[in-house]
This record gives C-alpha cells, sequence and structure tokens, in this order.
C-alpha cells in the first residue's frame, strides 16, 4: 500500500486494477446517451426505393417537352401511388402515374411534376411544365448509402443517431459499458433529510451530491446506504454492496480519527489496498483498493473533499469505461482575478468559476470558503485551480492551470 | 386559421395560446435536472452546530499559551466527542475534550488542536503547540448562514443543488413542470425497426428521433403511438392521445396530398387550428392547433423537416414551461466557409455545423444534401443558417445569421 501518492499517478494505478468490462447490446430505444462500441454501416440504402418527394404525378421527362401553362401536355393517369404502396405498373409513354410523397416511382417514370403545375381528373393529367429526367426525384440510396459510415466507434448517441439508426432498421446497437456504482455514505453524524436533526446530527448530503454525480457522468447507481461508524456495520454493509457492484464509493471514515474504520475494515476483509491518501488539498484522505471485482473508493466525508476526488479521481475511472470523454476534465491556463493569501506546502486544488473572454480564461474563487467541510463553494464551481506544492500565496493577475468541469454540472 | 405565417409569429401565437400550467414539488432525490420555481433559502446553519474540522483535542486557547514541542503543556481530558454525538460537559480551565471531525466542540473550548501536535493517553494530553481563539474552530453557519439565498428560482438542480439542499433537510423541491407530451407518427410506409422491409416501406426513424429530442428538452414523453394513413385509425389515435397529454407532436400527413389527412380529422374533432404552413423551408407543412387543452404540432414526416420544425417551434414552447432555457437556440452571427448555389424565394433553414474559432464563428453546410426528405444532415448539424425570403446563392465568405443548438445533441 502506497501512503501517498500523486494524483496522476493515483488515477493511472486504478487504470492498470480495472477488471474488462464487456460491451453491451441495448435495444436502440435505450440507446440514448450510451456510447457506441463499434463502427455501424449503413445495411440499407436510404431511401430504401426511388421515390416522390412531393405531391404530383409521376411521368417521362420526354414526354413534357414544350410543355407550359400556355401548352400544357396531357398525359393518361394509368395508377396511382400512396406512401407505403409497392408499385406495380410501368409506366409507358404518354402516361403518368398520381404519385403522393413518399410513394416509390414507378418503373419507366424517370421524373415527377408537383400538382401545383397540372390539372387533373381521374383519368388524364394535364402538365404545364416542362421536366428534365431526375427532377423531383429522389433515388433509392439519396440520403444513406448501403455501406458507408454512418457512426463511428465513440459516437456519443442523441437524437439523430437514434434517428438514422432506425432508418436502417436496426433494433439494437453495441455499446461501451455502463459501470454499476454502489455508494455507502458513512458517519454516525448522519440523518436523513425530511426529519427534524438532533443535537450533534447533521442530514446526509454525500449521498445526494455523489449519487447524482455518478449518474451525471453515466454510471448507473445500482445501490444506496448509510451506515453508522462502527466495524461490524460497516462490514455487513460493504459484504453486501462489494459483490456485484463494479465500483464501490464511500464518504467518511477514511481520515487518521479512532472512527475512521474504512481502511481498517477493508484490510480485515481482505481487500487489497492501492493506496491511502491523495497528495492534494482538499481531499488527502483517500483510501482506494479492491475486493475481489469491485474497485473501491474511500473518499472523505467533507462535502468539498469529497466533491474534488471524485471529480479527479473516480470519474476520469468511470467515464474511460463508459466512453463518456467528452465529460472528461479539461486542463487548461487562466489568468486569476482573485486573491488567495494561503501558501501551499501540498499541492491544492480551489474551487473557482471560469470564465471564458475575448483575452481568454478568467477565473475568480468559488463564493464561500475553501475549507474541505464546506458545501457551498460547489454550487459556484465549474473549475478547480491546480495550485503546484510549494507555492506562494495567489495574486491577481497570476496564470494558473485549471481544469474545467463539463458542462452538465451548471 | 392562417394559411402561412412567419416562424416568429408562430412561435407567439403559440405561446399565447398556452394553458397555464402549475408547478411540481418533487422529492430532492428526484429532481436532478429539473429547474426551481421559487428561491430556496437556508432554513438552518451548515454546519448546525459549532463543529471541528479534524481530528484532535478541543481547547481553551488560553491554555495553551508558550506551548511548544519543546516546552508541552499538560491537559487534563474530561470527555470524548465523535461525530454524532451530543456534547454534555463543560470544559473548564486545564481541561481538554478529545474530539473527532464532525464533532460538536464543548461549550468552553474555542479551538481545536490536530492530534498530529500532541502526545496523549486516556487521561492527559500534552498540547505542544500555542492556539489562537477560533484556531481549527468551524463555527455554526461557516458554511451556511440561515436565512441566505440558497438557489435562486430558475436554477437547474445537478448534483451540488442537490448536495447543498439535501444538507438542510429539505426531502422536496418546488419546480417548474414537465411538459407532458404524446407522439403519432403517422403513415402506411411506416415500419417499426427489426422486422425485414417490405416493398415501399420505410423504417419508423421520427419516432426515435422525436421522441429522444423531446426528452432531451426535459419534455415526458407519456405515450407513443403509430398510424397509417385512414381518417378512422387516425381520429382513434388522436382521441386516444390528446386527453392527458399537454402537447401531441404528429409527423407525417400534413401536406397538400390526399393521404394528409391530419389537417381535416382535427377540423372535424373541432380543434382549433392556429396556423397550417410556416413561412420557411425544410418545413413548410406544418398544423398546428388545440384541441380541448392539449396543443397539437403537426409536423412534417420528412425528415429533416421535421427536426427543423421541431427545434424552431416545438422546443422554443416546451422550454418555456420547464424554464431549460439554457438549452434554446441563440441566434449568433457567423461566417460561412461553403457555397449554396440555390436562390431561396421562401426563407431558409439550412443544416450546418458551426465551430467557435478566435476569428468568431465559422460555419459550413452538414455532410449530405440538403433537401427535406434526407436524415443523415441531422448527424452533422449543430446550427441552422437562416437564410432569408429573396436571397440570391451564397457565396463562401458570406456573413450568416445562424440558430446555434444546444450541446446536449452532439
Amino acid at each position: 500500500m502506497k501512503q501517498r501518492i500523486e494524483l496522476e499517478a493515483a488515477c493511472e494505478l486504478v487504470a492498470d486494477k480495472l477488471k474488462s468490462f464487456s460491451n453491451e447490446t441495448v435495444k436502440l430505444v435505450n440507446s440514448s446517451g450510451r456510447v457506441l462500441a463499434e463502427d455501424v454501416r449503413a445495411p440499407m440504402h436510404q431511401p430504401p426505393f426511388d421515390r416522390s418527394p412531393l405531391d404530383g404525378f409521376a411521368v417521362r421527362a420526354e414526354d413534357t417537352t414544350g410543355a407550359s401553362t400556355e401548352t400544357p401536355v396531357s398525359l393518361k393517369i394509368v395508377s396511382k401511388l400512396y406512401a407505403g404502396d409497392s408499385p406495380v405498373k410501368k409506366i409507358g409513354p404518354g402516361e403518368a402515374a398520381r404519385i403522393m410523397t413518399g410513394a416509390p416511382i414507378p418503373e419507366g417514370a424517370d421524373s415527377v411534376i408537383r400538382q401545383e403545375r397540372t390539372d387533373w381528373n381521374d383519368e388524364e393529367v394535364e402538365i404545364k411544365a416542362t421536366l428534365k429526367p431526375g427532377q423531383n426525384y429522389a433515388p433509392a440510396g439519396e440520403d444513406i448509402k448501403q455501406g458507408e459510415l454512418l457512426c463511428e466507434k465513440g459516437t456519443l448517441l442523441r437524437s439523430p443517431h437514434l434517428g438514422v439508426l432506425a432508418s436502417m432498421g436496426l433494433e439494437e446497437v453495441l455499446v461501451l459499458p455502463e459501470p454499476e456504482v454502489s455508494v455507502l455514505t458513512t458517519g454516525s453524524e448522519l440523518q436523513e433529510v425530511g426529519q427534524e436533526l438532533k443535537p450533534g446530527k447533521i442530514y446526509n448530503s454525500n449521498n445526494y451530491m455523489i449519487s447524482t454525480r455518478l449518474k451525471e457522468c453515466g454510471a448507473k447507481v445500482i445501490n444506496s446506504q448509510v451506515a453508522v461508524d462502527e466495524k461490524d456495520i460497516l462490514r455487513d454493509r460493504l459484504a453486501e454492496l462489494i459483490p456485484g457492484s463494479d465500483f464501490l464509493v464511500t464518504t467518511g471514515g477514511v481520515s487518521v480519527g479512532e472512527k475512521d474504520l474504512i481502511l481498517e475494515v477493508l484490510e480485515e476483509m481482505g481487500a487489497e489496498i492501492f493506496f491511502w491518501k491523495l497528495a492534494i488539498k482538499p481531499g488527502t484522505p483517500v483510501v482506494c483498493g479492491r475486493l475481489d471485482d469491485t474497485i473501491i473508493f474511500g473518499l472523505s466525508g467533507n462535502p468539498a473533499a469529497c466533491i474534488t476526488t471524485f471529480d479527479l479521481l473516480v470519474r476520469p475511472t468511470l467515464i474511460k469505461i463508459n466512453g463518456l470523454e467528452k465529460e472528461n476534465l479539461r486542463k487548461e491556463k487562466a489568468i486569476f482575478i482573485d486573491d488567495f493569501n494561503k501558501s501551499s506546502s501540498t499541492r491544492r486544488m480551489l474551487r473557482a468559476w471560469v470564465v471564458r473572454t475575448e483575452k481568454g480564461n478568467i477565473v475568480k474563487l468559488s463564493k464561500g470558503n475553501q475549507r474541505p467541510g464546506v458545501l457551498k463553494t460547489t454550487l459556484d464551481c465549474n473549475c478547480f485551480i491546480d495550485i503546484p506544492a510549494g507555492s506562494p500565496p495567489v495574486e491577481s493577475g497570476a496564470e494558473v492551470e485549471i481544469f474545467r468541469l463539463p458542462e452538465i454540472y451548471n
């Protein structure tokens, strides 16, 4: 077990320990928000057949030569085609087919005239314009050609993709797996919302924050429990949650106090511990390990520390699996227009708000204080400022590095 | 009924016809992605009591005067406090309380020393540093003060908000209503995915595209049906879907063909028709009206026309109700770096892809052709270029106006 580890090394270590995940076949109807695990090529043409793009008459263009409002050409109507019909009758010279939008163009016809440019009765149509072959004619494959690449592996599926894949008749798609995560919030001080608060207690906010954040990064929360700081109870909860979970995220019980029992209980249960403590503030206390096939992230119960390590460690791990790389943190430069008057012996992640301007990124601290136990700053946080270990206070105007959070959070 | 209406006038007309929607009280646990309908002020302090931010000893700072590693001060341990405990014993001069992170600081103590700067046994603690009053002391309300504004009306609720609201013990929140929408895709040519395609048929892609797009703009799809182009069947489906739906979106059957029956059937059912036809291309054929309290959007069955009118007409209506204004289209300028060689007698919405550069927005046409029946362009479309009626062909380098789609689609 490593005692104190750099963030980047921690991410790599966890990535190395991941089990292999299998891609999933899901119904197209449930695939929105998932990421394609393979290239999808068109199994057929779209449209599948030559069809009319409008309501009118399918004709042979040569039969309309010289036709105009003053000199209409009369053609015999030999069939009528609605969308959904299968064409049966070929069009010969001097003939036309009444045709509606989306209906298949009958053999022999090479163009369609819009009904507004005709007069017609049941038997005959007067054509009042000269057509070119191919005019108002949507050939099979005009939209999508059989065999063409429709959606690449790695595509995040949204409404347009579902529409296009449905047009190909595809009922199912192969997508990257959705990590299944359980959540255990620990602490004898925790009380559920909606009850009157007892002395010495606080409401359990971490469960709400972490469960929602997990969903926001495309994970599936399969179970969520609360436990007081007692070894037997923690062990029971862990034993219940670990089997069947790809990941377990816990909060609380990972520092140096007498009731910080997560590390001890996990060790007793035979977990392999990857590391305890990250070299960042807030969020130094993190226990990370594995029991059977389940990766366990034991985060601090302090909300700001919890969210910081979630975003910097847990999320990068999860999106490697589900492919939601657009949701990853982006490292950028920014100009700091605030003051931070502490020096940093340890690498520090400050909660902050960054705005893009014409002159580049401008960043200031989140409203509220930067203590790890504080929640309010998370409301006003779209990035972390990464202050290297050994830095003096940060003055206004300094260039800093930030990790920008995905927009989904704000 | 208006025959042909400008897009902006159509949006206003529909907005004027909306019934009043009631805000909804939802469980906090289900509130993610919803928009607050009222300001939320803190009903209590957070933390609710003075607490220790670390593991150590609660002391009276004055008792530690002059203490250092060389000259430690010895204090008597009179109590032990874990997170979740209710403090009972006051600290007097020369006394200390063993205290863990999150535990309430007992009366009499005004500071906390980190355990790493002490030595201790069951009875006594040696303090090796001089403390200032208030040091390592998280006073009640340090994070959030009772009565302060936590989240404004109009806030889109995400993980940080759920965390903060949970910390206040709030079990429910008042949010803007979620419009309940039914979908009816019509057309005798439609076949469901997963079956072999019959001659003259196409797969029903509009249902997938529209249902997903509705969810992407925060609506709830409560029912979805398909109908062939027959009056009796259309009437039955409409009669089934309209009661209980705030909105009904139909596709197909709204042009001038013999099987374009939606307008006729709605009129026979006694619907008030607001307008038929928009002055834009693609998407001219749109029937919009109301039956009882249900607003009906009858969109074209041509996929590109369907999506264009959905985004420009349906979505702006829905997000007025659910408050997801961040999801609205934004009108911006861009430089066109492509060619469009048709003149436009009607106002035209070209599917296109815009990129932000240091020199401003650069836009080019979506891959694929711009016909209304085409689906593929929707894959590569993050904006519409708004070409005014009466425009000549658009040359490369021209400044154009675009409607930028929200990022969620791409």
